[in-house]
């Protein structure tokens, strides 16, 4: 199967005015930052010891996913000031590319000695971001020069690290370069970079001078701890897991390699099944960054980094192109609805690394006093517009400019919908137009053009538990409906009914226990201190669920007010259990707006009576 | 008001077992790993760098408690090889204490001229422990040569703290001296040493010597953050805070100062209504061994000390000989039989330092590799035979030895009765036979003689709900019920029946939300891993409580099986709400009892249904 590039889409709706927040706001906001801190400037190579903004090992990896936005924004809307910042970055790159190919501003300004040295600094990750930049913004306007520049710094990683086995490691401690392979496979057709990305994807877990390196972390932080087929358990850091992942999906599918798809299978569950917020965060502990244990999913200690939910949606949609299973896509739009985009604020200009499922301040408070809990990464209750470490802004920048990628593949036979968006998407002769109103309501009209003879299918939402369609479907398997086209235009009615409902975890997620989330649609809902005033765990949603809608126009979504209690107050610190309590509304807001309103309480999951 | 002193006391029942315990297998087993480690051997005077064993600052403490314990208990039950270490000790104290009338083993052997200047170093407060021995010692055997060496050692204290003020701090940095002076005063008579208890009271929280001293530990953590009558909330450690408060009672009482117990009333107000666990526990954090802030109270990391339930039951006491309300004896026996007794095994050989309220090993485990909770102290499941700091083996030690002290105060007119145990008592002609199967049944008989027209005034426990007597009382104020005895032998039955109950906690305790904890008369109970096959938080009670009983010989107590329900498994990680679960029994034990059967999971706060 293929994907419809994002670039063959036109949005509109909800996904429209998100593209434009990310042009107009966060694109420009992300580059201020960037220069503010020097990282743009280091690209010049000329920063000296003493002077401020020294550079750092992963501020190539940062510019270059800004670059990579850049060229997904300008495909849809040319931008000749942004093109000439790409530019002028590329020619830097090309003066101060190394003869043999080398590229990495920390290892020729700050540490020229020690390339190839330490697996965990980054540079072939560095290597893999631009790489991606590269074939991003050559597919934008066809401007080769960067990618040609890569594919140079490509040839003299090859000889490194497969001709001559000369790098002090055989893999990187951080996966990306593997994905980027891929693409850059996908752009030029060499087949040398698929056998690059397999060599770096196969010798993970099994190269002794890795293990044997002093930079090599024991465990499964990097997932190296055993080849990547024996891997079964989502493991380590949760974005350097999703990356590797992706690299996988897109190699099983490229090399029709079916024991690399059935790991990909085994790992996609492992997290789906046991280790995802219901947000569609991944990674519950600080410690690491990381995946920890089945269903260990605490909520105000998550950390649920805003990439690493990226990730996971990367990897579904790699996942959908393999077989045809709405999991993935319910996958992909849970983590793109909630945590993805919770990673950015709603004016585009502020963002989170960390993205926890509860906050309570007092408790903050006496974390950092007492050392009761850990706290998030940082405390941060308040979207921030810098970060030291700021993988996040500009990958949710590249994530929302390219977004449409997620909407369509196909074969020969059939075009999957694996999301409903309001857009018209043209390729190949084909024209689908979506009118809805999704992700704030489940009523989708297709009308398709350019499919007399194949056959449409359309995702069935996992969370729809009602559904219909205008048209009888022929058949329905792992979750998409489908329908045989037999006119010039089709039009077909989808309707998802949105009705509020209350999820509840798995009783072995011992944070959610006697809670439970409110959810419509793709999204889930939160209660912030700033609408409720009450300690918010001291109220409950009442089982016998009545939510009223609102919608909200910053949002652009529904807020919900809904039946619940509030447990009464009493002076005493114990007293004979009685059930005490009284109704009242309860106000919820969609989770990805959460904190755009001051420092505020808030929780997920809500007790229930 | 005055107590009567436990040696006037013939315990039976469950308080004999205990002491019997306590004589026959604590104060041997503390011997011998105070024996192992070198604590007695320490007061040889002979340790020499580089031999193992190094003594420590506060080890002279640890034997003092010992020594203390075994006052008590051959007070009781004459022991001559018991006296005989007892003497031994004493002898070492007089060979080796410095002409000045210094006694202090790490600042003669290891640091001699480092005396008086640190105040964190527990000098004065090893000179506390070991005089409330001396004293101990004194009335149990009328042996003075300790009480003696102790009084020559206060001379030189008030030399060096108060005449010359030559220390290089003015009170201790660990409280303890202070309640020990009051004892002394009470033993000699010698009003100087009420002075200088309340010297060092008054002082704390006023000396700039203190404050301006390299060992001043900023903020509360030792009660000296402002002078003791200013301060309105239960702060710092506490161990320190309780050992500071029961000076502060023994000097309001003694002094008649209403101003200092005020703020004693205050302060015990700001523990019962704020700050303490159902099982009398206090100091909820690891961090600072300390009170945090009103009501917060985690289970799982609880730090709740043994010796500070110890402090606080103390504390209590103190104050019950103030004024008679019943809340202080309510609370005195909440911290005894609960986490007081937790802090030692069933077989009186282990110990908890340690008392959480949940135990969950896979979480325990999840917190040491990803750092996402705390854990207890040492992450100790299971008692120890003997800790680095010992303070609380041989603290429970003397206070089981001595529990009689808690139950009865007097004056010219009134005996109080302030808990409930098979005993006979004689004192001042006056002679008291409690028959009654407490903590396990709530029926007393009471046979009082030599008491004709004088008012007997019994505890209304706080836990009963309903009660009944056999005579009725002339009147019933702050908890007691007062009865005029007019027979030169009464007898009056009081009935306060013992009901299993569901208690709630204050809805601001966040950790105890939407559950409540099983209680039975003064017990609060736990549910155990080893007696039920579940995770112990995918249990719940009913709250139409149906209970069974059954009697435990090892416990001396009542095990409960009650109604409840188990979460029903299901296989996704969420889905959509529905109440699903299976009725079943669900066991309890009295929370003192949790541990004795190895390492397993365990929890006091259960959801209920």
């Amino acid at each position: 199967m293929k994907s419809v590039s994002f670039d063959k889409i036109n949005l509109g709706g909800f996904w429209k005015n998100r593209f434009e927040i990310n042009k107009n706001a966060t694109i420009p906001m992300v580059y201020d930052r960037f220069s503010d801190t020097g990282r743009f400037d280091a690209f010049k190579f000329d920063w000296k010891e003493d002077e401020p903004n020294r550079p750092h090992i992963f501020w190539d990896s940062d510019v270059a996913k800004w670059l990579e936005a850049v060229a997904y924004s300008v495909a849809k809307c040319p931008d000749e000031k942004l093109e000439a910042i790409v530019d002028g970055v590329v020619d830097l790159i090309e003066k101060n590319q190394d003869e043999n190919g080398y590229f990495n501003i920390y290892f020729t300004v700050c540490e020229p000695d020690n390339r190839w040295v330490n697996r965990m600094a980054h540079e072939l990750y560095c290597a893999g971001h631009l790489t991606e930049a590269a074939v991003a913004y050559y597919n934008a306007t066809g401007k080769d020069k960067f990618l040609k520049l890569m594919q140079k710094y490509m040839e003299h990683i090859e000889t490194v690290f497969i001709k001559e086995d000369s790098a002090d490691f055989n893999t990187p401690g951080h996966e990306e370069i593997e994905l980027a392979l891929v693409k850059l496979y996908d752009c030029t057709g060499d087949e040398k970079y698929l056998r690059m990305s397999s060599h770096f994807v196969e010798t993970r877990g099994r190269s002794q001078k890795d293990k044997e390196g002093p930079f090599f972390i024991r465990g499964d932080y990097d997932q190296a701890h055993v080849p990547v087929r024996e891997q079964k358990t989502a493991a380590g850091h949760s974005v350097r897991a999703t990356y590797l992942y992706c690299a996988m999906a897109d190699l099983a599918l490229r090399m029709n390699d079916e024991t690399l798809l059935d790991a990909c299978r085994t790992l996609f569950k492992s997290i789906a099944d046991k280790q995802m917020y219901i947000t569609g965060g991944i990674g519950s502990s600080h410690h690491g960054e990381r995946f920890t244990q089945d269903y260990d999913l605490p909520n105000d200690t998550a950390y649920s980094e805003t990439c690493a939910s990226i990730g996971l949606a990367l990897f579904a949609r790699r996942m959908s192109l393999l077989e045809p299973d709405s999991v993935y896509a319910d996958i992909a739009e849970i983590a793109t609805y909630n945590c993805a985009l919770a990673g950015v604020s709603l004016n585009g200009k502020a963002f989170f690394y960390v993205n926890p499922l509860e906050i309570n301040l007092e408790k903050q408070k006496l974390d950092k006093e007492y050392h009761h809990y850990r706290g998030g990464c940082s405390g941060v209750h308040e979207r921030l517009e810098v970060f030291d470490c700021s993988c996040c802004p500009p990958n949710i920048a590249r994530f929302v400019a390219s977004i449409g990628d997620f909407l369509y593949t196909y074969d020969e036979n059939t075009v999957y919908v694996h999301h409903y968006f309001e857009s018209d998407a043209e390729w190949n002769g084909i024209k689908i137009i979506q009118n809805t109103e999704y992700p704030n309501n489940g009523a989708v009209k297709l009308t398709v053009s350019g499919m007399k003879g194949k056959t449409l299918a359309v995702r069935i939402p996992g969370w729809a538990e009602k559904y219909s369609f205008s048209v009888p479907a022929s058949k329905t398997e792992k979750g998409y409906a489908y329908f045989e086209i037999s006119e010039d235009t089709a039009e077909i009615q989808l309707d998802f009914p949105m009705e509020c409902r209350l999820v509840a975890a798995n009783p072995l997620v011992e944070a959610n226990l006697g809670r439970v989330a409110l959810c419509r649609g793709p999204l889930t809902y939160c209660a912030e201190g700033v609408d409720n005033n009450a300690p918010l765990n001291n109220l409950s949603l009442s089982a016998q669920l009545n939510a009223n809608l609102l919608f909200n126009e910053e949002m652009q979504a529904y807020t919900v007010e809904a039946d619940g209690f509030e447990d009464a107050p009493f002076d005493s610190l114990y007293r004979t259990y009685k059930p005490d309590f009284k109704s009242r509304k309860i106000k919820f807001i969609p989770y990805f707006a959460f904190a755009n309103r001051g420092e505020t309480d808030m929780i997920v999951w809500m007790r229930i009576k």
